[in-house]
């Protein structure tokens, strides 16, 4: 029985899931990880999804594929980039895996580009083949699906729509070294940022917010009413309105999905985002839909497995 | 012996180029037409080609490919958008083609999507996967082409790149009916006002331009050291560069092309557009190839004769 396999990777755990090649889940497991970078780290790995296989009846050699999502940059030939956030070494894990699982593709995938890929394999966009993924997160980053398959960039930056410029006059340097990107509005972060600015700005007392990234508590106040909650709200849609119709203007969509950690207020900016867009976007792609992601957190787990099962598919077909 | 069509359609005329499968062109030849909207026009298209063919000891049915550059929008699933600059009749057309060429796949192919594909059939891109083609002429166009394939967009606007917005500030209105797009500064006509207004703000008697698209004189000023010259050379190299840092944030792609009836001056401005896309980009895509496109104004009939073998594979792939 053949079985497919899912991995977020993270700096202290890994969550894998397997799945049919079909596109079920059959099972999500967190295992926990010292840093993946020696021998002993990658057998905790290979060892714990042998556990999980065996759980559903499948041994090493039923693993067609196995993705691995992570945090950080992966270029068109599968060349993994700097990773800030995590610990890792990617050539000892392939060759692990590689080890443990020898009828398995292997392949990295960026995180939000698996997001992508996760809608497009089980998700909201299943079937769609022109479509941007926005995850507004602690950052800002993108999954572009064009003609049925990601764009990883040259680079490894394709997506990297949280570092397009909205706003040439700011004063505060992003995380890239640049002045006004997208992602330090649009984040959590930036949307906590713009809030307690507006306030500083009116002199009003802000809500209470728990930390940097609590966007939460500025959706709740926005919903109670609170001006200032409303115009950093506003603003951001504007920001990310914006960027979005510089995106049409390069791939043209047919659809913008949003997700990350912001996308669980969804329903209360996307009247303003929509609003926004259309006031921007060049007439042609006007009409674009711009809808709320469906997996959640897992929609990762589900692309990067989607993205080994096709590079399977394509290497097969000796492209 | 299979043989490949490549059209351009104009107002007044087209220019067909005869084709190999490989890519070898072995004949250009212009068919003065009337407007293309009905049976009578369509003959005079179907007619000539075949005399083409002739030339060449090629039967109607030894064609397996045709490709149509147009002037305007084409989706991603070959539709024809609205077509402000000529009179066609798509339908009509396609209908009289595939009734002389019975084996014939048929492509329309919007003119710089279609310059695009050229340059990976047999230009300069040719082996390159992922790469942007713009088109610096009376307006500003690019083709996108990722992962091998063109970026035609959902609704026709895939590499609509003239119409990123780069100068929110701009009172003046585009053909877009928005305002600041890439197209106001970086077209020929718009070279040709930054030159006449940066003489006006200086009070300076201009060099005579013999049109509001002809930047040779511009172009001849800078070369004998103009100073307005100058300032709006460099002026339309910083909105390009602007412009390019958001595509590679969207793409990411390995290579620009410079195309288009103003890229003939490429040299003198390259390595100041070079210099500000340096400042202007994301680190990680800094490294980018700025070129010359190689084709000339026969790029756009290669590429829809490529588009349209690709199509005719694609099919018979079953995709």
């Amino acid at each position: 029985m053949q079985a497919v396999l899912g991995i977020d990777i993270g700096g202290t755990s890994i969550k894998a899931g397997l799945f049919s090649p079909e596109g079920e889940l059959l099972e999500e497991r967190k295992i926990p990880t010292p840093a993946l970078v020696n021998a002993e780290a990658f057998a905790i790995v290979t060892d714990g999804l042998t556990l999980l296989l065996a759980a559903h009846e499948n041994t090493p050699e039923d693993v067609i594929a196995c993705g691995l999502d992570i945090p950080g940059p992966v270029a068109d030939d599968g060349k993994v980039g700097f990773l800030p956030n995590i610990q890792l070494d990617p050539d000892g894990l392939v060759a692990a895996i590689s080890a443990a699982f020898p009828n398995a593709s292997i392949a990295f995938v960026n995180d939000a580009n698996a997001a992508a890929l996760g809608e497009l394999w089980a998700g909201v966009a299943h079937g769609v083949s022109s479509f941007v993924l926005i995850a507004l997160g602690t950052g800002v980053g993108a999954g572009v699906v064009v003609n049925g398959r990601l764009v990883a960039g040259a680079f490894g930056a394709g997506g990297e729509i949280g570092h397009i410029t909205v706003n040439p006059n700011e004063t505060e340097t992003c995380g890239c070294g640049r002045h006004g990107c997208l992602e330090q509005y649009a984040s959590a972060k930036g949307i906590v940022r713009l809030y307690l600015e507006e306030c500083e700005h009116r002199g009003v007392t802000p809500v209470h917010v728990e930390h940097a990234t609590d966007t939460l508590s500025v959706f709740r106040a926005l919903a109670k009413g609170d001006e200032c909650a409303k115009i950093a709200v506003d603003q951001m849609c504007e920001y990310l309105a914006q960027a979005m119709s510089q995106v049409s203007c390069v791939v043209d969509p047919a659809m913008y999905l949003i997700g990350g950690g912001v996308a669980g207020s969804f329903a209360t900016f996307a009247p303003e985002l929509r609003r926004r867009f259309q006031a921007h976007a060049l007439p042609t792609c006007k009409d674009v839909a711009i809808e709320a992601a469906s997996l959640g957190n897992q929609a990762a787990m589900y692309g990067c497995a989607y993205e080994a099962l096709e590079l399977r598919k394509r290497s097969q077909a000796g492209k």
